[in-house]
């Protein structure tokens, strides 16, 4: 078991109908409010009106359209320059990871005097942030419950993960009825960026009995509920049950204790996304029995096994590495049944920039330090089986 | 799934040598510290050395022979009189839950211009408390992560748990080489009383996927590694698993957003340590089995079989009684195994008080609202049932 350091000030504030905390929580924060939200779905869902209504005596400026995959031009930077124009005391983000973290971003750039790039690239140390509040309309990144956050600099196909303690929120309103609205992609991509959340975590060196059945609680749960919200989407359990476990995806507390993975699938994705701004969780799922399958060796098998045995119930009496090629088969069949497109060729990519990306990959994310060390051959032959 | 509202701002610095870093934590908060701890042991284990040689320019306040089920008088009153005339900062606890329960109680009352004892009935709301940081030499109450404590006091017989949220460690070092030198009683008794959190957290109405798998990865890692500890007292691995699920025990999360249960276990054992002083960990598992038992019925029947199958591997194509009173008695024998004397008489405890202990827990402990309703006579019962 590795030494840690370990703490998660945010509050979270769990079930339906907590948002009628919301003034209570943001009025001992302050009165002017940066309203984030993204493409408008919120409108059509009611809950911008909800917002609105207890944010009454409170000066609201609005930021609204913020993508998905959130960029650095033009979201953070008219967010930190309206934060900065009209003196907001706190971010009130409203929708999914995308949008909150465009806001943990927008909260370090308002309280920095150059270009927040610098913080975002770690060039310069936040000091100081606006205090976050957000309401969680999906359930994937487990930002709600983290100080991360990853921005897309479109001109340079950069897609950086952020992370500054300042960042934890100060209290994420997760009520699961917000999520009934999403549509069948998305909350299959939501769980499949939480199962791989977990994945990163699971796949190492040194782990404990604790955190393996930790991990292994978090697929199983994300697997039976997402397959009920995908049945029923407005299952409350169902629903509810996949927030929670989603929440507590980047938080750590699945692991803590265990030696660091290198996160090599988001490693991977992070290139797909920016190169061709596909939906995070599918181009995942896409590399994910890809990569499995590349790093399956007489080093890796066990930690296969344990997976295969204890989530999908594979027979713990057949030869190893039969189970862990089960293991990666049923994981692939799995996203597949969710209704994930399984091939890049399905999500616009062709073989023309994999050794581009490739190479961006090797160079910018450390990925020769992972469990299984991955160079630029590596990554190709991944995406190319990938194809 | 419940609504719940979540928030542990507590600091864990978890592993080998992590104490390096008291100066630093400490100076962060004041000056003048209460060194609160125990019996002694840690000066036979030369923790108390180095924790002064780290304090080197802080002002030591210290606050000796702490007992075990912490009494109000004198150790939280001498404490309390302690840090009013002498302007403590910060209570440093060092050593296990009693002692760290007992700063709790401390750190209220210095706050508090009346009797400590109207904050701990809840009689007054504490507004301020001390700060607390805490260095843990046994692993069992989860204290280290929670906002709760226990306090006894001895002419009435109460043994009270205190609750508020101002008592949350600002920082808990937990070092598991310290908990090399606890005796294989006490390495018992910290795993039935954190075996018990569990389960106090799992015996309920209404419970997720998620959370079950937390707590019956709490379980089994708690079985293996407490039987590792006994074998070994110096292996780390195990010696730090077992700490951190000890840790996780009360604080919430092994089971966030499941139905209350009640606490039954820990309000019948809170009669049996105020009355006789014995070992809170022991006087859990001798009960634990006898209300399993009491409480086994058509209604409770399947919790039973989740815990023996996914706990204790029972088979679960037998009987559905049949798996749960399998899994009693499996808990019964692993208790037994590790060295719990498994009979109140085997503590010193007769029939003659059994009738006042459970009126005492019938009039107190509101186990009328428990997942199983207890009543006076139940209460009686179970006791009986554990001479």
């Amino acid at each position: 078991m590795q030494n840690f350091d370990y703490q998660t000030p945010t509050r979270l504030l769990f079930g339906k109908g907590v948002i009628e905390q919301l003034p209570e929580v943001l009025g001992a924060i302050g009165k002017t409010v940066l309203l984030a939200y993204g493409g408008g779905s919120i409108k059509k869902t009611g809950l911008y009106d909800k917002v609105l209504s207890l944010l009454e005596g409170f000066t609201v400026v609005e930021l609204p359209g913020i993508q998905p995959n959130p960029k650095y031009d033009p979201s953070v930077l008219d967010g930190v320059r309206l934060c900065k124009e009209r003196g907001v005391d706190v971010i009130l983000s409203v929708g999914g990871g995308s949008v909150l973290d465009c806001s943990k971003a927008i909260a370090a750039g308002a309280k920095y005097d150059g270009d927040p790039w610098d913080l975002i690239t770690y060039k310069v140390k936040a000091k100081a942030a606006l205090p976050i509040v957000d309401i969680l309309t999906l359930a994937a990144t487990g930002s709600e419950y983290d100080c991360g956050g990853v921005i897309s600099r479109t001109e340079t196909n950069d897609k950086i993960g952020y992370i500054d303690e300042l960042l934890f929120p100060v209290c994420s309103f997760l009520d699961p009825t917000y999520t009934f609205t999403v549509s069948k992609k998305q909350t299959a991509a939501g769980c499949a960026d939480a199962m791989n959340h977990i994945m990163e975590q699971y796949f190492c060196e040194d782990s404990t009995l604790l955190n393996d059945g930790f991990c292994e609680a978090g697929f199983r749960s994300l697997m039976i509920n997402t397959k009920r919200c995908l049945e029923n989407p407005s299952d409350y359990t169902a629903r509810a049950e996949m927030m929670f476990a989603c929440t507590l995806g980047c938080n750590g507390i699945y692991a803590l204790g265990n030696s660091p993975s290198g996160w090599p699938l988001h490693g991977i994705e992070h290139a797909l996304s920016a190169y061709y701004d596909i939906t995070h969780g599918e181009g995942l799922a896409i590399v994910t029995p890809r990569w499995m399958k590349h790093v399956l060796s007489d080093r890796t098998v066990d930690r296969f096994v344990k997976y295969g045995v204890n989530v999908f119930g594979v027979d713990p009496a057949l030869p190893k590495f039969e189970i862990a090629e089960q293991a990666i088969e049923r994981t692939y069949a799995f996203f597949e049944e969710i209704g994930i497109p399984m091939h890049l060729r399905d999500v616009g990519i062709d073989e023309s920039r994999i050794d581009e990306m490739a190479r961006h990959v090797a160079e910018n994310e450390g990925l020769e330090n992972a469990w299984v060390p991955l160079f630029e051959a590596d990554i190709a032959k991944i995406l190319r089986d990938s194809l």
